[in-house]
């Protein structure tokens, strides 16, 4: 059975493996401070194109969440985010564990916007006897696909700066993002447009590792503590810097990304041919369509895939995602069993 | 500079690395739930007689001792430390932030008996006003290079019985303890006398990497929920399962504590030799010699370590760790260099 | 300006200020370890018809939630409560602040249904990414005023029985709501169909102070240890039991509750007169009508309330308040200002 | 029996009853708004001479330290206290439950220096493998009897600016300190040399209650919603402020507190002059006289007091405490008592 059930269902890319082995024997410090993170936080603060910029390198999603959100926090403030949010819906209550609440928003496409906030804020008006609002939390991609556009970062950014909320963007799969047809931001205007965000690795060619970036230093200070108190300061961070500068000294991260769009906007297509419709607008590497029991059924005989939701009696979403390490062949196999459905 | 550091300068055993690379795009299920976990775990099961343990891979040590303590104790209860114990020392408040406080016990060698844990007891007996001792912490080896024996750690489990107490063992080095001259304890004692444990991969072999041990399993119940919400549940969780697998298919991880441990020997009898004592009784691969200053001075010009505590205006102990990718030739020329001192 | 806002706007009935003045100089025993506990908590087991309860007695609703719930859930356990319950509305977050999230449930009336329950369970199935639901939060009268008839609160008990859920029940407003005209529930039936619960002082005769009671002995095992390390162990005990001990030792409690119910009615049956409506179906001492925006204007100079929610451009909902401490004058001066209007 | 064990053992001051029962009936503001708490405010901000401080009122000792450290601790960060202070030893890890260490310093007379601090400091210096300390915490008078003399307190003031330091003084028993006859200190100096401290009520004249004073307006912004959010927002703050009110409106509280001194000094001179030591060289309402065990023998059958240490086989330390509540009789009786022993 073929697995489309997430993006981290194989190892790392072979540049990355490669690189570990080339470097295994060269002693390096520990705890973060190795030459290989030198490189790489050099060479990302280039794309960022932000010197200040601070960088870290952690181990996964929900580590960097409730990292950045406890550290930044004080304790009776909160984060609002899409009810859809990583945060709200898959961190079994990771950041309530540091003390803190997330305030979620409904939202149809899983992305916030400044009418949400000031909304949120509205109702959060009767101090002290609620919490105080203090950082806005949004996923690019989104958890259902959707991307953001400039126009869209740059106006709930305007809005937190009026406000005296902090925004922070969770990159789980950003790569996918930014690489999406649709797509108009860089890593640069994330640089302006976020007080905090991170670049997934795990989901795009490493074998885990996230790399958290303060565009604002000052908003770093003493995060290392942090770091090292909630247990994500590895003994040897090599093993975090050396992937990330295998995938940002050349474009190699975006390539990868690039390849497992492109995997699930070709399956897309097949599937609009046939005249399905989808849950979500997603031009990235998740894609929700909405298909037949019958089919679903069918499909599940070869494949692996989450059914995403009911929709009726005879019709249910499911949820296919490709990545850089998707087999070429699966995919055309599995369109093949669309088109045939 | 040649570094006597630490044991965590290097990358993994190269057996480690092929074998990533030979999994490399093996599709598998995500969070630990991969084959490679499952063959994993029944191997050290095996090798701790205890077919009900049950058994989880985490990333590091500090992860590893705020997961388990903060899942077993209950709000209003503590932990008992020696006051060189890791968590009381080196983990940045990480058990405190938690919620819990970490109870410490002045120790001569690292190690606590029965007697400090009857002291600790009876001053924590004004009941509601202090907090309530529930989880007794011990390191071995130590980390001060000393061990525990199979006596000493019987009565200290038997003492925790009796006052309805728990004992949890940090085996960051654990592969060093039982590999020691000295030592008299197997995994299987360990399975014995101990309610849960850690076999530590990041300073043995490993690129990351601990296994924790429940031998009682219902401790273990929902411990899965609380690996994802600390962010300690990689996605690819291959990557620590399958390096376990590797250093326990065979006899790699004692080899390789071995080797580091004689590595130390070999250090410590040249610095007996030349009639220098040692701040601790190590038998495992981290020494602590006392030197003249000038000998520090003179070897500090081409070797790092630390300098482990000024002992008087002419004297200093220094801390020296090895490991399995220390430099055999570097340990030669380190013994000539202190032979010629 | 006469106030209608609360329920808090006085001191303490009488009789308990007299109760403190004849003790004032008794020595006694701190921390709640004096004699008039002893006494006041012998009164309450017996009117639960529940000698094994466990009655504590704390200062405040808020705090007597917080403890409450932290102190039985584990790290990765969460608590269900109305969208409208007082934990997730009015309390500054004060649960996620002990490391829990509050799962959130829309409802209509304020009170959950078994329907409600098993609908969240299955929303958080997917463990171990989503939190485990262990306590179900409810508060009779609830905050906008309804109450819990007895088959209701059974059918709730039983559901989460079933699934191995704790029902925790909030008695803010618990004499409010058992002397409200179509109540069918006792004392003694909260003692069998809650795990925990708690009867409110401060909103009913008292200075300040709610008595927590575990119906179930063995859930209350250490909770002393909980109310010293939350700061909520007085000193002077005397102060909280004193009050309780003189509100129920005869049915003063009772007929506290039945005065402030009354006049909300007596308001409410002149609204209704009128031919207004009500937002909520109130029959206890908060009442929420539905007034044009002009009446609104006009009382307002006069009386103090809090203006709920604009229905419409010309509509709006207040929320009236009253107590056993309400001028009786003042309510028939309202009731004019009603009709008049 | 007669009770020294502490000074909590009877009510409030006629005076503050008296208030409670003129001020009953007159509706006020709930949550700390009434007009009482602004005239006690206004009041106490005077007589530190600082009309920018910030006053709040709290119910106990426990609740104001952990509110105020967790308030202003960031999640790495940690306080210093004497290992006999209140924090560390009789608060059942409350600090630590708000997620911070406590580092401990050993003391003779259980108040801390300067060299305590830096010792400190330089013990912390191994970022970030250890907590950053960032409050200072003393209390004054201390867990022992002893007091801080202006000098004293100037210099540890001094010492913490030097360190980006806060100094936040413990003042359960505030009263005793300032009027201990070796006091040199005033109410104007603690407004000058701490950045955070409290005046307490209960142990001198209150039901309950504590008043807890931000020298340093900026630290004390949203720290309402802390207070609400730790459940120590009464409903009725009206009975913290009355009570405040009464205390200072004159010089009510600091007569109090000279009576339960003076009652001490005559208990330990008659001690004295029996040729008795003691363990604490106290010259406020706690004295610590080292008494044979025959001795104590006879007064237990008559008294109740904590045996506090034992000295050797045949003396131990006992602790006394006197209170403005006291029995004149008793003492002299308790006197006699010791002449005749």
């Amino acid at each position: 059975m073929y697995n489309f059930k997430n993006d981290y269902s194989e190892g790392a890319h072979p540049r990355i493996l490669d690189k570990l082995i080339e470097t295994n024997l060269i002693q390096q410090a520990g705890y973060g401070e190795d030459e290989y993170a030198k490189a790489a936080k050099s060479i990302l603060k280039k794309k960022i194109a932000n010197e200040q910029a601070v960088v870290y390198f952690l181990s996964g999603g929900t580590q960097t969440n409730l990292l950045v959100l406890s550290f930044l926090l004080r304790i009776h403030e909160a984060v609002i985010s899409a009810k859809t949010g990583h945060i709200s819906a898959n961190e079994t209550g990771a950041i309530e564990a540091t003390g803190h609440k997330v305030i979620t928003v409904e939202t149809l496409d899983g992305k916030l916007t400044p009418k949400d906030i000031t909304k949120t804020l509205k109702e959060h008006a009767l101090a002290p006897h609620v919490v105080k609002p203090r950082i806005v939390y949004i996923s690019n991609s989104t958890e259902i696909g959707t991307i953001y556009t400039l126009t869209e970062l740059e106006a709930l950014y305007v809005c937190c700066r009026e406000h005296h909320l902090l925004l922070y963007l969770d990159g789980a799969r950003l790569g996918h993002a930014l690489m999406a047809e649709n797509n108009d931001l860089t890593l640069k205007d994330i640089g302006n447009y976020a007080d905090v965000f991170y670049i997934g690795g795990t989901k795009n060619g490493a074998l885990l590792g996230e790399a958290v970036v303060f565009n604002k230093p000052e908003l770093a200070l003493d995060f290392d503590y942090a770091i090292k108190q909630k247990g994500a300061l590895l003994a040897k961070g090599r093993v975090l810097s050396i992937q990330f500068l295998e995938l940002f000294k050349d474009d190699l991260y975006f390539e990868l990304a690039q390849k497992a769009n492109s995997y699930a906007m070709r399956i897309a297509q097949v599937i609009k041919e046939k005249g399905h419709s989808f849950l979500t607008d997603s031009t990235t590497n998740q894609i929700f369509p909405i298909l037949p029991k019958s089919v679903i059924e069918t499909l599940s005989q070869k494949y692996q895939f989450y059914i995403w939701k009911e929709i009726d009696n005879d019709y249910a979403a499911i949820r296919l995602i490709t990545s850089w390490a998707t087999d070429e062949e699966q995919v055309a196999s599995f369109m093949e069993a669309i088109l045939k459905s």
